[in-house]
């Protein structure tokens, strides 16, 4: 069972989730080979009973569950890092543990093996994001206090996976990296009296030169200080702490401009692999619209590797400026 | 010139270093490839000239500066992420920027190309750990505020040069994982009035499973909350917040300890990428033998990509429970 541990000199957190646990030796052998492709994908039509049971889809009338005949499918992950039925394994008092209970799920984002984000037509890529918004209003309940949806695509992002997919963690800790933005919002509006994302819209709107794309609700960007080359942000452009409270309107305009950037990502880099992940306001607080929180959309493209520096110090090297980014994204394909 | 540049969300330092920038276009070319080996090592004896001008060294009687005859060499970094000609260059205002200033320096770790810290004989580690005490000694002066010494081994851990190498990392400001250390070193005395790896070790040798190697004056162990498999720590065993005031003995017992890890990672793993870094109290920080923070290295072997979760969590999900690493680790080869 999953379990969450937190490092007595960082204070960080880790899951120690043993169910998808190689015997140590295999460690020992070749280490980032590419999958073999000759495994049957468990995320392609007709392989419905490769994965554990569905959980929600949008799928056509009169098809049943488990199989063909979905659009978008959710299940719970194989090897959940959260889970319901979590308990304390671990017995060392004189540590902070706790059960990692929560949900990990995964959205297939179409039965198509070959398609992705960035290839999928709008419409679609719309029902990937209205089903983030229905499994983010089903799972945002105590226990759960914070939830992070993401996509790893591609084998050096991490994807473990071929078949274009996001997961869901639905866990009862609000995570380090959101509550370092909790602050930063806070002393923002303390000091400054403003949210930071509101202001910076307002200044790269006007500087210009670090914009990627655009459209009625939202501003996708190259941050100023981008931890890795090609880094975007995708805001709404009002001010809005919750993703979960977007209309239907806005949740197609969040498509648009999110295939496009995604779109401009393949043809630029030629399919790069690339992590993003979403960060909206905690589960467990308060929140209405005035407070302070901005949901966002972080894309990191993983072009570089993550070393020792970067793990020993929590600061990135970024070897292209990020106004350079902007523009080569920007000129025409 | 590099700049330190803040993230106005999360409040995260990056450095944009555009000195080893390559074109965008690169990047939409082949990633993660083995790098040819046909190149001449600048890190080999008898190619010294392709590295900037030496700054330190270990070399026999009689021979020069920037020629062969040396043991352990020290070179600054042909592309600094600090440098002390730093100047900021951007003038966005609304943004928190300051010069990179400060060093950035490679230890190379001997003249062989094959050898690494755990293949090296252990004299020869005693003296790549002093070189590390003597530049340490030399760089902690203002402006530096804090320094990282760091390794990569092996092209999955970032390593850009397979030729076995230290980094030195001397900037100005406390990177925030130090800082969080500190906090965290900072909250234990206040509440549990003791520091946090004193009692570790009192807790991990009564424990005794999660334990590698100890000697006379140090500790290796997998902790309690590793982040990936086969993750290490290494500790004196009496408080001591600063790395750099070792005694000699320390400091021989101290290689021993991390030779006898690394070579069984090394024989276990087979010869694994890892990452390590060496933190020590902070050069700006009014420190004595009882202040609250305790030097420690931490090895991570690179067996995982860290991927859109950890990325937008801070959480790493760790698939091998710490004590079967440890197991695995201390069964003779």
């Amino acid at each position: 069972m999953p379990e969450l541990r937190q490092d007595i000199i960082s204070g960080r957190w880790s899951i120690v989730a043993t169910e998808r646990a190689k015997r140590p030796e295999i460690f020992s052998q070749a280490r980032f080979q590419k999958k073999s492709s000759g495994q049957a994908c468990p995320f392609c039509e007709t392989h419905e009973s490769l994965t554990p049971p569905e959980v929600d889809a949008f799928r056509s009338r009169n098809t049943k569950k488990d199989s063909p005949g979905w659009q978008v499918r959710v299940v719970p992950n194989k090897f959940p890092a959260l889970s319901m039925g979590s308990q304390l394994n671990s017995k060392f008092k004189y540590y902070q543990s706790r059960a990692a209970t929560g949900y990990h799920e995964v959205i297939i984002h179409s039965p198509d093996h070959q398609k992705s984000l960035a290839t999928l037509p709008l419409d679609w890529v719309v029902k990937v994001l209205k089903m983030y918004k229905r499994r983010y209003q089903q799972l945002a309940k105590p226990p759960i206090k914070s939830i992070v949806i993401i996509v790893n695509h591609g084998q050096m992002a991490g994807a473990s996976l071929e078949h274009s997919h996001s997961q869901i963690f639905a866990m009862p800790i609000v995570p380090e990296i959101v509550n370092q933005e909790l602050n930063q919002f806070n002393h923002y509006q303390q000091f400054k009296k403003g949210c930071p994302v509101c202001l910076t819209i307002k200044q790269e709107t006007s500087f210009k030169d670090r914009l990627i794309a655009e459209n009625k609700n939202f501003l996708a960007f190259c941050p100023f200080a981008s931890r890795s080359p090609f880094e975007l942000l995708i805001v709404p452009k009002t001010h809005q702490p919750q993703f979960e409270k977007l209309s239907e309107l806005e949740l197609t305009n969040f498509a648009q401009i999110l295939k496009q950037v995604l779109e401009t990502l393949y043809k630029k880099l030629k399919n790069p692999p690339y992590n993003y992940w979403l960060h909206t306001a905690p589960v467990c607080y308060q929140v209405n619209e005035r407070s302070n929180y901005h949901w966002h959309l972080e894309i990191v493209p993983k072009l570089a590797i993550p070393a020792g520096f970067e793990l020993g110090s929590g600061i990135n090297i970024n070897i292209v400026e990020p106004t350079e980014a902007a523009k080569y994204l920007r000129q025409s394909v």
